[in-house]
C-alpha cells in the first residue's frame, strides 16, 4: 500500500518546503518534490502544512486515586488526541492496589488499556507507593521499554508523595541505566500549610486553589529537585512549569550544567487564573489543576522561554475529570480533583497563540510538540520527525482556517473543553497514524484501539545534557 | 571606680591607633591619648591590642536532648569563655519538656542558669517542639527581651524536626515583630537516607558521619531556608555554614535582594574531616558535629567568604559533650551525641589562623568576632564595640605569645580541647567584663555567675537587607 | 590648646552615641561621656551630629583646559567647601604647559594653591598629555605623597585623551608601587559620532549635550576599564558613575573579583536631566557636565548601589565654571565648558535626600561623604574617622535646620548654586579643621588659606580588593 | 539527469538514518527508503555517512593588504575546499584601491573571481577603508545579494581599522536593511602597544605573534562590540573566538538578550600556540594568524562551547599566504602576514578531533559546519541541508578511512598544509555540487571555475535573537 502527501509545505525543526511524502505500509518511505510514483492513493497537501504527529508526553488517561478508583476519563475517549494532531501519548502508569511498578505497567498496558487507546503510546512509570524494591524495579524499566520515572514531590501525606531521600535513591538508580526522572514539583509541607489555613478560614471556593499555591513554591520544589538531580547525576524533566520563577532557576542551573528540562502546559500559556473566580462552581472547577494557573506575566515569561530553549516541551498534563467528580469539591476546594482535558488541543493553541503571535517560529512548535517529546522518551527517530525510515505519523494542518473551539470540534473526552470560545487559527484537517489515515476533514475516521505500546529506549535526550 | 587602660593599640572595625580607655563603673567613659586621668586602677595596654570582649552568637550550655536529658556541660563551666575573650554567649533556650517557648527562655534564664553564667549573656529561643501557639509566643519573644529563633530543618522525625510549612508560617511571624529566624539547615530526608544506608551495610565507625553528610544536603536546605524567607520576607541567619556551595548560594541570594546572613564556626575553619579518621573512637567521636567537618578546599573558601563579606560571623556552636556521652555512640555513628566545646578558642584561631595569615585584617576580625553577632541580636552598641557609653567589655591580646592550645590552658568545660596541641600565636592576656577585671594573665580571676541576662532589642541588623 | 566638644551625637560608621570630644592643639585626644575637663573652650553640641569632616575626592579648582587656560574658580573660592563640612579635598593636578606629572603637582602645590586652600587638600596627578616618561613619573609619585592617578577616556582627540594602549601601560605602572588608578569613563568615539551628528542637523541647544551622552556610552568605557584593570592587576576607581547600566557592571565585576571601586557625585543623585532643557541658555548650560545627568530610574539606582555598597563614595566633580565661560557654547553645545560646582553641597543633599528619606544610614553617609574617601586616597585615619590621634577636623550637623538652598548661604564661588532653590533639611553650624573652628552658625570664620598638603600613602583601600 | 545516491546513512541536524537521495539537475528531488528509480548514475553509499555541503562562511581568496597588492593565494586554488567536502565559501570583498564597498563587490564577482572559483560562493562586504558614504552603501548591500558586513577593530592606525562611533554608525545602518555585522574583535592599542614593546626590547621570533595577543585583548573587543551591538540592535557574528574569555562573555550577553552569534575556526580547536615556538622561522610562521592559537585549556573550552551552543560555527579563516610572503616578518614578527590556509580542512578536523573523541555529536557537526553557516548569510535553505528543492551540494563521507594529513591529499593552495601530520579519520569520498559529481575516491574531479554566486538574503539567521 503505498500513499503520497503531494504539494504540502513540509515543516521541520530545520526549515520548510513544499514537498511530496510516500508512505509505503506504516513508514515514511521518501520525501521528494514532485514525486513521479503512481501510489495507492494521493492526498493533495496544497496550501497545508505537514508537521510530524504530535507526541503528548504527559497524559493520564483512567488515572487513579491513592485508593486505586479511576479518576479520569479512559482510553476508549483517547481519539480526541488525534483529532488534535497528536499521534503519540506517553501515559503515566500509576501504581495499581498492591502491584509494584513493573507489574502496573504491564496491567496498565495489558489490561487497561488493551484495545482501547487510538493513538500510539509509550509509558512513564509513575510510583505512587514506594515499596523497598523501588531501586530493583527502577531498573528493570528499561527492559521493559520505559525509559522514564515520575514521582510527586506534594500531596503529602497520601501514598502519591515521595520524601527527599526516596527521590535521591530513585535518581540513583534511575542513573545507572539511563533512565529519565520527572517530578511534580511542589512543596508538599506548605502546600498544606497554606491550604488548610484559607479553609480553616472558611475559604472554600475554588480561587483559594491558585492563591495556595503561589509561584514560590513550586519554584522551590523545582530548586530542590536539580540539587538533587546534581548530586545523583540523575537527568531530570521538571513537569508542568507554570511560572517565572521555576523557568527562571531551571534557564540558571541549566546554565551551571545541570541536566535538567522543562516542560510547560498548553493551558498555562493561554489560560488565566481568574478563570477560577468564575462564580459557577462548575465552571470554575474546571480549571483546577496542579499547579495551578498562573497571570498574564507569567505566561509571557513562559513563551519567551520556549522560544529560546529555556523550556522544551509543551504537553497536556490531559486528565479528564468529569464533573460528577469536580463537584466533590464543592464546600472545600482541596477536594476538587485535580486535572483537566487537552491532549487534543495543543496543536491549534501553540499555533494560534505562538505561531501566529509570532512567539515562536514554525520550526520551533515542531521542536516542542513533536521532535523534544519524542527524543526525551527514547522515542525518537521512530516518532517525532518527517524522515524516512520513521512512522508515517504525519499531520496536515490548513492555516487558512478561522473559528472557535467547541467540545465538538475538538472532544475532551469529557462534558466541557478547557478553551471553549476561544478563537482558533487553523486546524487539523487530515492526520496519519503510521500510515493509516485516521483524521479526515478534522473528523475522527480510525479504528479505535488501533494504538500500538511504542517502547522507549533508555538514555533518552536529557542524558546528552550530562 | 575609674580603671584606666593606656597604650594600647585599639582596634575598631574602621581602624585602629594607640590610645587609652578610661572606664567608669561597667561603662567605657573615655578613649584617648595619653589621658591625664587619675584612676583608682591602671593597666598598662603597652604591646597589646585592645578590642572589644567577642559575642559569641552560638552556644549550647546545658543542651537538652528531645527527652530533656542534659547533653552538655553546664553554665558553671562557662567561664572558659573569658579566657578566650568572648564575655557575651547567646545562649540557645531549646523547650523544656512540658513547657512553650516563653516558659522554656524563662525557666533557662532563671532556674538551669541562675547564678552560674560567667559571662553575660543573651537568648536565642529554640524551639523543638512545634505547638498550635507556636505563632503567638513568637510574637512575645520582643517584650521578653529575644529578638531571634531558631528551627532545625534536620533531625527527623524527633521533635526537634521543623516541617517546611512550620518554618514558613513561624518566619512569618518572626517578621511581624522583628524577629530574626535562626536556622540548622541539612535535609531531614537525606540525611536519614544516607546514613541508615551506611549503618545497614555495617558501616558503624564516626568516619561515617562526615561520609552521609557531603555538602549538598547542606546546601539544599540552605537554599530552601532562603527561598521561604524571601516568601515571608523575614530576616535569616544561616548557622554553622561548613562548604563552598552553601556559602556561594548565600552570596548569591544575597546579590538578588535576599535577606540572609551566614555564621560560620571556629571548627570549619580550622579542622579536617580526616580528624574524623581516628582509630580510636575516644578521639574520632570528639569531632562529630552537624554539619560535619570538611576539606581544605571548603576551608579555603570560607575564609574567603569571611574576608569578603559573604559569611559575616564566626561562632563556636559551643556544645561541651564529655566523653561518657560520645561514647552512646561506639557501635553506631549515628548515636554519637553531636556537638564540640570552643567558645574559649575562637580569638586565638581566629589570630593565629586568620590575622597572622593575612587571610582576614584585624578590622574584619573585630566585625566577625564582636561587632556584627552584637547587631545581629539586638545587643549593640550595649556590646560589640568598643564606643563611649557601651558596656566595657574590654580584652587585651598579647601578639607576642607564641604557644601551643592546651585544655589546661583554654579550658573547655570537658575532657578535651579540640584545637589542642595546634600552634598559637597571641593569647588573651586580661578581660574586663562590665568594667570588671576576670582575666590577668590569661587565667579566670572572676566571681562565677557573675553574669548578666542582656535583652536583645528586635529588628535586629539582618532587618537592613530588607 | 584645648577644646570640648559636649553632649553631641557622635556619628561612626558603626554606630552612634551621646558623648563628648576633646581636642588639643590639631588632633583629637579623646572621646568620651561626660569627660571631667576644663578646656580652654568648650562647645556644646546638644542636638546636634558630630560627624568627621567630609573628604571630596573630586574637585576642580584653577582647572585648566589643554591650552593651559584656567576654566574654573580659584582656590581663594575654596572656603565654600568647608562651610559644607567638607575639611578636605582631593585635587586633580592637571598637566601644566611643558611640564611632566610630578612638576605639575609641584607647580599646583607650590604656586597655583599657596596660601589660598582653606580646607586641607591632598592631589591625584592628572595626566592630560602623554608623554614617554610617562611611567617612570608615575613610579615617583608615591614618594611625592600622591597616591592616585587619573586618565581620561573621553575627549578625543584633545590631549586629554589617552588610548587604551597608554592606560594599560600606566595600570601596570601604577600597580608596581601602589598607585589608584583614577578614569573617567566614556566611549571617545562614540561621543564624537554623536555629537557630531547632531551638531551638522543644526541641534546646538544644552539639551544636546545629554541626549548624545547616552548610558552605554558610559558604560561600554566602564567595562573597558575594568577589563584592563583586571589585566594588570591594577586597582581602579570609576569616577562620576551616573547611571544604571555601569554601576550594574561594577557590581557584577567586583562579585568576580574586580579591584574596582565607584564614584559618584551629588548632582547625578539629586538633579535630572531636564535641567538641560531650560529655554534659557545661561540656565540649561550650568547643568553641562560630564556624564550628563540621568533620569529618576538612574537616581533610584545609583541610591540603592550606594546603599548597598556597589557605589562607595559621594564626590561632587567640583568645577566653579563662570556663566561667561559658559556661555562660550551658546550655538553649539559642544563647546559649553563641562562641570558644576558643588564642594559646598555634599553633605545636606546627601543628608535630605539620602538620610532623611531613608535610603541610606547615618553610618553609611560617614562611610561615603568621608571614611572610604580618605582610605582610597591614603590619608585615613588623619582623616575621614574621629578617632583619637587623628586630624581634628569635626563638623557639627544640625538635624533641626529646615530652609532653601541658597547661593549665599551656599557661596560656589561662581554666580550659581547648582541646588538652588531646593530643599534642605539640617546645616552645618559648626566646622573645625585641625582643631580650629573654621565655621561658625554657618559662617565661614576661618583664615583663608589655612589649609595643608595631606599626603597621601600608596596602597590605598583599593589594594585590598587585590 | 538523475542521480542516485543509495544507502547511506544520511545526516541531518536532527537525526540520522539509512536512505536515498535522488538528484534531479542541481536539486535533491527525493529523500526516500529503497527508491525503486531508474536514474542515469547510481552512487552506492553503503557505509558512508552523507551529509551537507559545507558552508566555509570565512574565507580570503586573493585577500588584498592596504595598498591593494594580493596577499593570499587566488581562486584558481578553491577546488582545495570540494576535496575538504566545503562546496560554497563566504568570500570576503575587500575594499579594492579607490573603490567603494558595492564597487568592490561587483569587480571582486566580475573581475577576480569570474571563472576562477570551484565551488559555489557568496559574500561578505569588507569595509576597509571608511569613506563618507558608507551607510549609503550598507543600506544597498541587500539588493545586491549580500547581506553581511564585516568591519576590523584592529589593526589601526591601517586603512583597515574602524573606530568605535564608525562601528556603531555601521550597525545602525545594517540594522535598517537586515544586514548583520560580523568583527574582527582586539582591542587597537593593547596590541601595538604590546607588540611594539616586544619588538623594542629586541624580540622579534614568532613565538611573540602570541605573547602580544592575549586572551584578554581579544576579550575586551568582544564585549565591546556586543555593547554597541546591543544599543544599535544590530545582530552581530564575533568571527574566529579563539578564547575562554572572550567565548563567555557571548554567551553571557546571549542570556540577557544580545543578538550575538560566535564563530571558531579549525585551526583554534586543534593547535596549540607552541607551534610558533618552533626555532625553523619558516614552520613557526606558517601558524601566526589572528587572534593568535591557544593553549590546550581554552580549547577544551571552545569544544564545549560548540557543544552546549555558546558557538555556533566553525570556519576556516582560509587565507593561503605563500612562504615567500611569510619571510617578509623574518627579522621583525609585526611584519609576518597573518593568515592560514584550511578551507579544505575543516571537515576531516571536525570528525576525528569532535565527532570521533566524542566532543560533539555528528548532528551537531552538520549544524556548525553547514547549516548555521548558510542561515546566517541568507543562503539556507538553498545551501546547508539536505533537503527537497534545495542545492545537490551533497557529501559522502567514509568514516572506515584511517590516515595522515598531507599537503598532497588536502591541498591549500600553497606549500604547507597547517595540519599535516595529523592524525585523519574518515575522508570525503564523493562530493556533489549542485547535483555535478566533483570529488570522486577523494580527488577533485570537477571543472575548475564551475562556482556560482549565490546572492544572501537579508535578515539573516541573526536577527532571530533580536
Amino acid at each position: 500500500m503505498q500513499l503520497l502527501i503531494k504539494n504540502g509545505c513540509i515543516l521541520t525543526s530545520s526549515g520548510e518546503f513544499t514537498g511530496d511524502i510516500l508512505v509505503e505500509g506504516e513508514k515514511i518511505a521518501a520525501i521528494g518534490s514532485n514525486l513521479q510514483i503512481t501510489a495507492d492513493r494521493v492526498i493533495d497537501a496544497s496550501g497545508m502544512y505537514v508537521l510530524p504527529g504530535g507526541v503528548d508526553q504527559h497524559t493520564h488517561y483512567a488515572g487513579l486515586n491513592t485508593d486505586g478508583v479511576t479518576l479520569s476519563a479512559g482510553y476508549e475517549t483517547s481519539y480526541g488526541a488525534l483529532i488534535g494532531g497528536t499521534t503519540t501519548l506517553v501515559e503515566f502508569a500509576a501504581n495499581e492496589p498492591g502491584m509494584g511498578i513493573i507489574e502496573s505497567l504491564d496491567y496498565r498496558k495489558n489490561v487497561r488499556a488493551k484495545g482501547k487507546v487510538s493513538p500510539d503510546f509509550a509509558m512513564h512509570a509513575l510510583c505512587t507507593n514506594i515499596r523497598p524494591d523501588l531501586c530493583d524495579e527502577i531498573e528493570k524499566l528499561p527492559e521493559y521499554g520505559v525509559s522514564t520515572l515520575k514521582l510527586f514531590m506534594a500531596y503529602k501525606p497520601t501514598a502519591l508523595y515521595t520524601d527527599d531521600g526516596v527521590l535521591f535513591k530513585a535518581m540513583r538508580a534511575a542513573a545507572k541505566v539511563g533512565v529519565t526522572m520527572y517530578v511534580h514539583a511542589e512543596n508538599a509541607d506548605l502546600l498544606n500549610l497554606l491550604r488548610d489555613e484559607e479553609f480553616e478560614q472558611g475559604h472554600t471556593e475554588p480561587c483559594y486553589h491558585y492563591q495556595t499555591r503561589p509561584p514560590f513554591v513550586e519554584a522551590e520544589a523545582v530548586q530542590r529537585a536539580i540539587i538533587l538531580a546534581k548530586a545523583a547525576k540523575c537527568p531530570l524533566c521538571v513537569v508542568h512549569v507554570t511560572c517565572k520563577e521555576a523557568a527562571e532557576i531551571i534557564r540558571e542551573e541549566r546554565l551551571r550544567g545541570a541536566p535538567v528540562v522543562g516542560e510547560t502546559c498548553t493551558h498555562y500559556l493561554v489560560l488565566d487564573q481568574k478563570r477560577m473566580d468564575d462564580p459557577d462552581f462548575m465552571v470554575a472547577s474546571r480549571y483546577v489543576c496542579s499547579p495551578a494557573l498562573r497571570t498574564q506575566e507569567h505566561r509571557d515569561y513562559l513563551w519567551r522561554a520556549l522560544a529560546k530553549g529555556d523550556l522544551d516541551i509543551v504537553a497536556s498534563d490531559h486528565s479528564g475529570i468529569p464533573l460528577t467528580q469536580k463537584i466533590w469539591g464543592k464546600d472545600d476546594f482541596r477536594k476538587i480533583p485535580n486535572g483537566c482535558p487537552g491532549t487534543g488541543d495543543r496543536l491549534q493553541m501553540l499555533w494560534t497563540y505562538g505561531v501566529e503571535t509570532g512567539k515562536i517560529t514554525r520550526q520551533r512548535l515542531v521542536e516542542i510538540f513533536s521532535e523534544i517529546p519524542a527524543k526525551m522518551n527514547g522515542i525518537f527517530p521512530r516518532k517525532g520527525i518527517l524522515q524516512v525510515g520513521s512512522d508515517a505519523d504525519i499531520v496536515l494542518y490548513d492555516p487558512r482556517y478561522r473559528g472557535i473551539c467547541t467540545l465538538e470540534t475538538n472532544p475532551s473526552g469529557v462534558e466541557y473543553n478547557l478553551f471553549e470560545g476561544m478563537e482558533q487559527i487553523g486546524r487539523v484537517e487530515t492526520v496519519l497514524l503510521r500510515g493509516n489515515v485516521v483524521v479526515e476533514n478534522n473528523k475522527y475516521v480510525g479504528v479505535p484501539g488501533y494504538g500500538q505500546f511504542i517502547p522507549g529506549k533508555a538514555y533518552g535526550m536529557a542524558y546528552d545534557l550530562l
